[in-house]
């Protein structure tokens, strides 16, 4: 007997700037697995600016096409999984895309381990919290006395990428968007110091902010933040290149920051782009250490779950103009 | 008594394109020696890109004014040099400027061996010899089967860099202007593949001559050529930014490659700044792999010696043009 399975279509891809009109929800079937696949439930869908990256071109993953079922990672429950040590009930991470069902192929899930809340499973120790791990210790080799800057310091990785450098003793300057994070930047989680891009003179804001330079740039947006901490790095510095998501939600950019080569030359800078993915030999010592972390009340782990399937394209608009704090994700069930 | 001493000073900062205007020859006196300094005789000018960058502002060093001597290195002899081990006719490499004779610190000396051609002593065996080795070995880390990728090829730097990764047994593509350079390069130096910049569609000449991707790139010029390559880039690519030349003569660039963040994020790109005197340490090393090399003539050296101290301008100018192959120099005296 086929059950309902609410999904969520791309219907077009979008131009310019993203809209909830680009989505349409529709109804399909539950579909059944086949041979190597497995049928998963959605119960969080992970929001992330890589959702919107993923429709302007091939990237890491193949570029988006319209008229599919709008794709992103999800925590899921096996339904069943033949042929498989999975059981029934299971919590997994999967490609699911936005829908109640999906089949995936079995030998690309893993049980996740119960622990609660287990929404923690998406953010710090899912991608968010892995990604901000790997790219500031791995990339950013930040030293303690260093001064740290954070571009979307308020979001589900920048959050997290302030709070690990401020355990390593480095100055934690976070840019974010508008008083009130910056704010909750500060008195919440520790930074030193925040900065906000929307109100003009960053160059001048940064100044005061890290007054000694830039050790480690840990970069989230790309534009014109990378390219006024570029200029305010310090000999040697390094730049972690996370993504560039003031460039994804618009036309093409027709120009990159002024200062590439040269200032790379002159400064002697290491930039090092990576994914989550190139650190998964290392993957058990860091779940350890933001485990540890998170039990001592040493990382404050921020959720911003929205409730409900159908406001997924809603709540991916919304985090793209930087409406949430920590990690965004959408409970469907 | 006083002697001649024959100075070139640069006249005025350019705005624009540098000419030989901007300079003048002046008469000035032999210097004499203070407490803690030598007395140098200049032998070779070295003329290097990085020349015109240092009219720019502050690299690495401070930026250059109007109505000094002209700052450059040299291969200098020592005339006299107290309170050191050093002796009258020893060879040197010193910060003489473009000048018969300098006063430089005597602690910023050291004897150099003696050997024939002396002039390898600023080629091969100098900066532009040991940025090379360390730039393609340290930054770019070429692995056999790799393809490499050099700009200003045919220049001082990039004409060794080609001949090393050869022998790393990478595929070498090196991109300079015009196709009689493009021919010296695969005919005399033994290189895979040349592309012309200056033949227009660069993109395709570098798909056809590095239809696997770009592994390693080693960036002496920046701009136009440095997005272009770095679209072609392959994933985990990695770029050693040596220097920027497409960018110092003329006006400040008004904007800089597209695909900067972006492209390092999504192909997991590596770039990084450095200069020769960051390997230091590395440096006997690397003296004896190139000495080797070429005592076993897999390494040739091509220089490109003008005659006369009041040349030196005109030298520099059509340097920044393209009008060498391989290191061009001075000979003062």
């Amino acid at each position: 007997m086929a059950e309902a399975n609410r999904q969520i279509v791309l219907d077009q891809l979008p131009q310019g700037r993203l809209s909830a009109d680009h989505f349409r929800l529709v109804q399909g079937e539950r579909p059944t697995p086949g041979p190597g696949e497995a049928l998963v439930r959605t119960h969080y869908i992970s929001l992330d600016a890589a959702n919107r990256a993923w429709m302007q071109g091939a990237t890491y993953r193949s570029a988006l096409s319209a008229g599919q079922v709008m794709a992103g990672g999800a925590l899921a429950e096996v339904v069943e999984a033949p042929d498989s040590d999975l059981l029934p009930g299971d919590l997994v991470f999967a490609d699911t895309g936005w829908q109640d069902y999906a089949i995936v192929p079995t030998k690309r899930l893993a049980k996740l381990p119960a622990l609660e809340p287990r929404t923690h499973l998406l953010s710090v120790f899912g991608v968010a919290g892995l990604t901000a791990y790997f790219g500031l210790l791995e990339c950013g080799q930040p030293k303690p006395g260093e001064t740290v800057v954070v571009s979307a310091a308020a979001g589900s990785v920048g959050s997290i990428v302030g709070q690990i450098a401020k355990l390593k003793g480095c100055r934690v300057v976070g840019v974010a968007g508008g008083a009130e994070k910056g704010r909750w930047l500060t008195e919440e989680l520790g930074f030193d110091a925040a900065v906000d891009y929307k109100a003009g003179d960053l160059r001048r804001q940064l100044k005061e902010a890290a007054p000694g330079g830039i050790d480690v740039y840990f970069d989230n947006v790309g534009g014109d933040v990378f390219e006024t901490c570029l200029f305010a790095m310090n000999t040697f510095g390094r730049i972690a290149c996370c993504g560039a998501v003031s460039q994804y939600d618009g036309e093409a950019p027709r120009h990159g920051p002024r200062g590439v080569p040269g200032l790379i030359v002159t400064k002697r800078l290491t930039l090092r782009g990576f994914i989550v993915s190139d650190f998964d030999d290392k993957r058990s010592q860091a779940l350890r250490d933001l485990q540890t972390w998170v039990a001592e009340g040493r990382l404050k782990v921020h959720e911003d779950i929205i409730e409900g399937l159908e406001n997924t394209p809603a709540a991916l608009v919304g985090l793209l103009a930087g409406e949430n704090r920590g990690k965004r994700m959408v409970k469907v069930r």
